[in-house]
């Protein structure tokens, strides 16, 4: 059985820590979103690509969702001295992730390319492929002015009156080598619990992705909303700004189309009959990834949601 | 009173630790070979320039002679995982200098204009030149094959049979902004304690360096070698294989028609006559720089013996 999962950061690495526990890690595709990706001092930072990785490596530190476990800051604090920019808080052990990613690129590799390399250097069976190879930058219009996602989650801690979000580079971008075959091939995708409109858009944008996710039988998203806000992230703020109600409904409409299938948090069982009428599925039960046992029950009843219904 | 220095990397910055001290830190420049600069997994790496700024601001690693004091290493492990290049040791807080001059190059300064920067965040009030801002590589031939001279001197730890040194680019390299002037209004130009052949011939080398010098009268040289050998690095080796003495008169040879003062090590004495008849005045003192107390004893003898004469 194939299994292919659109993912962002945090939320969908969880996830994926539990799939690759019931089914065979090598069957799992993620692909992953780079709209998030950003050029720091130089350095090329796929923040997403690299959260997936060090996660189904094992070496993530799981508090903060992001880094490696036990990494220390000392070129950070050497990097102030520089007046170089540390606002985006990079690990010293992470930091050769970076610098590994931004050598390879200069050499021609594709981001692809480079992604392969590395979870292979990191020991992970499961195939990871960023949306595209190509430049796509995910922007917020906050209190007027357009800047990039990581000055809106970095910087600005997620303040401010978001009007409006954009992928820069999304109309031009192709679809990264492996990525299309992953959707054709899949018996199952899976939506894990992912930001929809800035990690998931962003890949259902890319050439080609859409229409065969809206053509697939076996498409199951899991909420990312749980009790009216996120576990993780601003997803709640930007579906708020954009007009989406901030429940699983709301997740709901901006896959309308796409998915047939949704998990949704024991919390919000008052939402399943009203998703059931937009021809969607439902599956109810607890959504809350809080150690490896939780992960894998998440992942064997979306699937059992999104097989089980076939036999 | 204006002092300038032709510059290695270890004997030159512990030279100009003493240097200063017994005369305004602003009035001197060092000019710093590039010749030993490499690229390391896409980060351009000056080591002599580096060594030079983290002396003169207090912050080396003095048992190693490179490096920042209590740096760590992990990112450095990380980039094993990744198959990167780690037989460089780079620190995680050296590493920030790396990225930060990498970046700054990359976006279209000259190394001058990053080392600028460099050394006044660092809090240096020496003028720190770089002889040049174009690429200048020192080749060691080795048991008949051309390398690196990191490769010879890190990966190879100095062994094997040394034909030849070279370098590569030096016939179109022009001096940095800076050079030609800190050496034409300079009262004194002192060659520390520097590796004659890999560290000083190449900034020689530079277009008009030599003139300016051999026309020069105040100029005053620091025999490297002491009893027979250096206290750092491979200059005895090197100056055996191209058929120069391994003593303060070798020394006195490679530099001939250019000095015009040279300061050896009591254990050298006997030097002292053989060295005058090639017409450099000749100065015995103790050379060895344990401390901070003999460095700026060898500086104030060093320039006294240049400086005293005219008097």
């Amino acid at each position: 059985m194939k299994v292919t999962c659109l993912c962002g950061g945090v939320g969908a690495a969880r996830f994926l820590q539990g799939l690759v526990q019931v089914v065979d890690p090598s069957s799992v595709t993620a692909i992953v979103n780079t709209g998030d990706d950003i050029e720091i001092n130089g350095l090329m930072i796929s923040p997403d690509i690299d959260i997936v990785i060090y996660h189904l490596a094992g070496i993530v530190d799981e508090e903060r969702g992001w880094g490696i476990k036990g990494d220390t800051f000392n070129c950070l604090k050497a990097m102030e001295k520089l007046n170089l920019e540390t606002w985006f808080k990079l690990g010293d052990m992470d930091l050769a992730t970076h610098i590994f990613r931004t050598h390879l690129v200069r050499k021609g590799f594709k981001l692809s390319e480079v992604t392969e390399i590395e979870r292979k250097a990191f020991g992970v069976a499961t195939k990871v492929i960023p949306m595209t190879d190509d430049k796509v930058t995910t922007m917020i219009k906050v209190d007027g002015k357009w800047v990039h996602f990581q000055d809106y989650m970095v910087k600005m801690a997620c303040q401010g009156i978001v009007e409006g979000v954009g992928f820069m580079g999304i109309e031009k971008a192709k679809p990264a080598p492996g990525v299309i075959e992953a959707l054709e091939e899949a018996d199952v995708i899976i939506i894990p619990p992912s930001n929809p409109i800035v990690s998931i858009r962003p890949i259902l944008s890319i050439e080609g992705v859409k229409d065969i996710v809206a053509k697939a039988e076996k498409v199951v998203a899991v909420s990312p909303i749980v009790g009216g806000k996120t576990i993780k992230g601003p997803a709640d703020k930007l579906m708020a700004s954009l007009g989406f109600e901030v429940s699983p409904r709301g997740v709901a409409e901006v896959y309308r189309g796409l998915i047939k299938y949704m998990v949704i948090d024991e919390i919000d069982f008052v939402y399943a009959p009203l998703i059931e009428d937009m021809k969607i599925r439902v599956g109810v039960t607890n959504t809350i990834m809080k150690n490896l046992e939780s992960k894998k029950a998440l992942a064997s009843f979306t699937l059992k949601l999104a097989l089980g219904s076939s036999s």
